[in-house]
């Protein structure tokens, strides 16, 4: 009997994909370039209550499907992808579906849609998020495409094998048109990014301004973990610093080398953002965060030539006992605050790609699909639903749903900041967020003097106060 | 008699450069599209002592030059560089030299090149700074290309028409093969962007923080002038600071409207920094400030709602009476602190792309081409030359011409953030210069913590400080 559905590409992630589909009772072949791979699944991690059908051919492989065949790719994003494809076009027929489900770049899926579509192949593009573990029992999906073959052919498919919520629903859904669904994962990750680094600053001022230890830390994390804060990275994070070294006496966090490594996705997001003249500096100092992480020799170096080496950066005044259950508190609120931003600005992003490609994105719903399976899961996500949900958002921090709370929290974080840098702590997301929120609530700001120094070297011409938007003035501003 | 050299482009930029070509007792043909233009410029522009002769056909432009034809493209960057080359094809022969002088994307010079020398052409790719009067008195010039072609045929043009320092030395020279004249140019132009933020923060500080006036500000500017911030930029600030409004009663700076445009190679730097891995907050943070300026109306919005029309965020505690001298003092320090971490990334950045692409640059040499011409041109480019004499530079901070600099301002420096944050001013290149500047001197950052997280989600692993480098860990850190 022909199988439902292909996954091709056997490595952890697509391993995972397939058993996840498999106890969905659904019916597939898979197969990989390298058949060793194949077997070595089928023998170690296949029951006999799976459906799975291993192929050893591409031609078996194809055959082994119902058609119209839907062919799910967890191959390496980039050429790979390309190389796949065609290689499976001389088994395809009109009308057969592939759908990629790596990490490809969305100007790349939307080259590759084209491209098929000239051959009658229905070309997706799909986010998955949550890693091995989301692959299995869950991730969050966000497919792209023909919305009519999506609904006809893969819905049920990918509804079923997402995650769910508490409350039943699927973090799947059809996101748009073209390379929308890469989009948004794309844009997911940066904002995973951000969320990153504002916990890594929060513990960075944990321990080098209050001086806790990783076991109070991690107290902190558990007990923000229970409020609005409530998030997997959160949650894994007061479980890391409590993990012990098993090769040595403290706790493994401390044996971890600091530099910190990437895969491109966060910086794809600050890349884009800058292309589309969008201001994501929460999402782009964490990408510049991880970046000087890893020119650690360079900062090792400059610390003794600036007498800062050692743990603590020398200067750093630390909080005053009495001062340090006030300054946990206000950091809760930081760290919220400059999430909030984070988000602020991912979403701006998000609404200006979709005015770009005409992508007619649902934001609301797109956070929903957030909401379990992958890596920012949060509570956080269902109120950035309800804030979509009052109607046209400009910018989610003037939002009824967040805005009150935003002015609540602002002395704090304004103290956080002040805080880190005078104890002259590394804290670009924390800090940048907080600048942002400024710049965006400045009425004025020193652009006009900007246009003066451009109008005055260039003759790049300025726009009046007085006088409509659409009128251009040239200054002489000295004979030459 | 042929033509020495020709200028195709007969826009603002190409006309200054034909005048600037025509005072250095050269002779030149020049064209553009629109032959209307060609005879403006003839009738207007062009004296009797000028050896320019007009064409008015591709054919007879060609025809007018000298063998191996040398023809200066002063086109708009894009498509048009290559439409415009593709016409000259037919016209020119095997040897010809075609320079391409606009804000061409390096990587797209590059191709060019490549593409050209299939047909013989030699490709050139020139960096020019200064704007119109630049281009007329005498430019900043980064060309690149075949290195012989240039001794050849092209080093005493352009050498003879570039800026010139007071003590008689040429603002050109040979950059490197392939687009490495676009590059230098293009980063040029990132720092730019920085120093012309920095600036207009300085301003957004004396007028909200200190509530100084235009002429109070202007003075500031005009002190720092006779100082070690004497540049360009400082100069044309405490100039427009005095020019009054033609229209109005007061100073035209405070009729400008606060949004800032722009060409798009800040944006372009900061791009190529982050696909670099690099770490460069200030000059992307000034690309950011001009995208946020630009977003007036949400801005205007969101003041309201937060409660922060008008001038002066209200939330600015102004600086006190007595203090504001320090104040004054303070800002200068961390306006040169600031310039020196844009600097240091900006040379950082060029030396990453030198070493990514062998163009083996000669960065001491870069910062002198830039003493006179351009829009940066400032004293403080001989003590970057005399930075990398002392020999190789990991980071322009860490050399004996700025460590001690900086360790003397850094005190002030923190409390000028430390002020303009309190204030709630949107000062994001002098604060995230500082961030850059502790990040890059701390021994330690968080990211421990973020390999951890990583390595906990998507098993990416992590190094530990106490194995060699090349060895990478992963721990099971729970069970599925």
């Amino acid at each position: 009997m022909a199988c439902f559905v292909g996954v091709y590409g056997m490595g952890v992630m697509g391993q995972s994909l397939a058993l996840n589909i498999s106890h969905h009772h659904y019916t597939l072949a898979v197969y990989n370039r390298d058949g060793d791979k194949t077997r070595e699944f089928m023998q170690n991690k296949v029951q006999e209550t799976d459906q799975i059908t291993p192929s050893y051919s591409l031609k078996d492989f194809v055959a082994a499907l119902e058609r119209p065949r839907k062919i799910i790719l967890m191959v390496k994003a980039g050429t790979v992808v390309d190389l796949v494809t065609d290689g499976l076009l001389s088994y395809l027929e009109e009308g057969d579906i592939v759908i990629d489900a790596g990490n490809s770049f969305y100007k790349d899926t939307e080259r590759r849609m084209k491209h098929y579509a000239e051959k009658g192949i229905k070309f997706f593009g799909m986010g998955v998020s949550g890693g091995e573990k989301g692959a299995l029992l869950g991730p969050s999906i966000m497919p792209s495409g023909n919305r009519d073959v999506f609904n006809d052919h893969l819905k049920q498919l990918l509804k079923d094998i997402a995650a769910h919520t508490t409350t039943g629903d699927s973090c799947c859904d059809y996101i748009g048109k073209g390379g929308s669904g890469h989009y948004v994962k794309m844009v997911h990750n940066g904002i995973e990014y951000g969320d990153m680094q504002i916990i890594n600053e929060a513990y960075f001022m944990l321990k080098n301004a209050c001086g806790f230890s990783n076991a109070q830390i991690a107290d902190v994390f558990e007990d923000w973990n229970r409020g609005r804060l409530q998030s997997y990275l959160v949650e894994i994070t007061s479980k890391i610093l409590r993990v012990k070294d098993p090769c040595g006496t403290g706790e493994l966090v401390d044996a971890i080398l600091d530099e910190a490594g990437q895969k491109g996705t966060g910086m794809w997001t600050a890349m884009d953002a800058l292309e589309k003249h969008q201001c994501v500096p929460t999402m782009c100092e964490a990408v510049f965060a991880r970046n000087l992480s890893a020119q650690k020799d360079e900062r090792v170096y400059a610390a003794r030539e600036f007498g800062k080496q050692a743990e603590g950066q020398n200067l750093s005044p630390k909080i005053l006992q009495e001062e340090i259950s006030t300054f946990v508190t206000d950091l809760e609120q930081a760290v919220y605050a400059s999430k909030i931003m984070s988000y602020a600005q991912g979403f701006s992003l998000l609404q200006a790609a979709s005015d770009t490609y005409q992508w007619n994105l649902d934001l609301g719903n797109i956070a929903l699909l957030w909401r379990e399976g992958c890596i920012i899961r949060a509570v956080f996500l269902e109120r950035i639903k309800r804030a979509y949900d009052e109607g046209k958002v400009v910018n989610l921090m003037l939002t009824d749903e967040f805005k009150d709370e935003i002015k609540s929290s602002v002395a704090a974080w304004r103290r956080v900041v002040i805080a880190g840098i005078a104890a002259g702590l590394y804290v670009p997301t924390i800090a940048n967020s907080l600048l942002y929120f400024d710049g965006y609530t400045s009425e004025k700001l020193p652009a006009n003097l900007c246009q003066a120094q451009r109008d005055w070297f260039g003759a790049h011409t300025f726009k009046r106060v007085d006088k409509p938007r659409d009128e251009s003035f040239h200054h002489i501003w000295e004979q030459m």
